[in-house]
């Protein structure tokens, strides 16, 4: 019996909030949160460029490897807060039903 | 019963797929979707700058907030390719047990 | 007598400097000073996505407006913070002589 | 008697046309425009990421480091597209004048 595909975002998020305190020559992961969180954010805004770059050639293996890379670098930098990908789904569910504008909207009023 | 908050990637996913055709006045991703794939970009690095500044100010409902934001906006531009989060799922489950460095490097051996 | 062209940049500072108290209504420069450093910094993301766009579009004329806008608004963040484009020239000036590769390890020497 | 300081990005201008065809061990530049132009636009993609990250720090001479990152590697793609600083030097003199929104809305027009 197969496990669902999804599960894979669960076992993600456990094995992220892990690297935090681990050995930076472990892993690629580990050694990206031990060099503290502007590493991540300059990996962040580089994965973006690719994956704007990728867009742009339109080959679909490579939307799907740089949108994976800009997935996985913003749940590391939601790990390194103590956060979860679990945390985006409850956002995602609050806003369900909300139409775009209206949630914009509803976030300026709060002055966040 | 609850359902699984997972779930919530699902269901968006196949809103998107559906919002590619879709009236433009009707809903702001469906708007999106039709000014096309440059705009779509613009919004990933507009809100991939957002998760930067959120980040640096440390607010953990800001980080969430810009993070859903981002992962959102990338599921758009995977919609508007005719891809899905499952395709991303699939691509995370191939590189489990593959470090960062190992697997990076058996892509740039492919030269893609 | 034609002015020499590189004139424009400093007459540009001068401009940024003095919108940087003027009232919001009167230019597009003054209300984005006014909406505050996030709004330009966001900008600098936005601006920054559509030069790699029109660099893999590879219309030059495109590629000079885009460079011309992330210029435009990096001297705007500049002015915001009090600095002009001398500033900018001044440490142009400081690595002249400098390879790339010492400078940024002179850099991190003093780890800033 | 001491040059003018804005003539950094004259000579600049031509170092960075000259490295197009340079030995690619010989400098930064070299290295980085022999990779080809996707090196070049994720290198703009991570220094604007950097620049964004100094900006929320607030601490002025990492501003003024960023800054020059940025507008260093825009000259990088200029020059590999055969451009250079004084392509961006027309395009704002030919916007001075104009209001950031009326330009907008003549390019727009332009559908460029």
């Amino acid at each position: 019996m197969t496990q669902p595909t999804h599960e894979v975002l669960q076992r993600l998020s456990e094995t992220l909030l892990a690297r935090r305190n681990a050995d930076p020559t472990t892993s690629y992961t580990a050694k990206l949160m031990a060099n503290g969180p502007d590493a991540i954010l300059k990996k962040i805004g580089e994965e973006c460029a690719e994956l704007i770059m990728a867009a742009k050639d339109g080959k679909k293996l490579n939307i799907v490897w740089e949108s994976t890379d800009v997935i996985y670098h913003v749940m590391v930098l939601l790990a390194f807060n103590g956060l979860t990908i679990e945390d985006v789904f409850q956002e995602m569910r609050r806003r369900e039903g909300i139409s775009g504008i209206d949630e914009k909207a509803a976030r300026e009023k709060k002055d966040v």
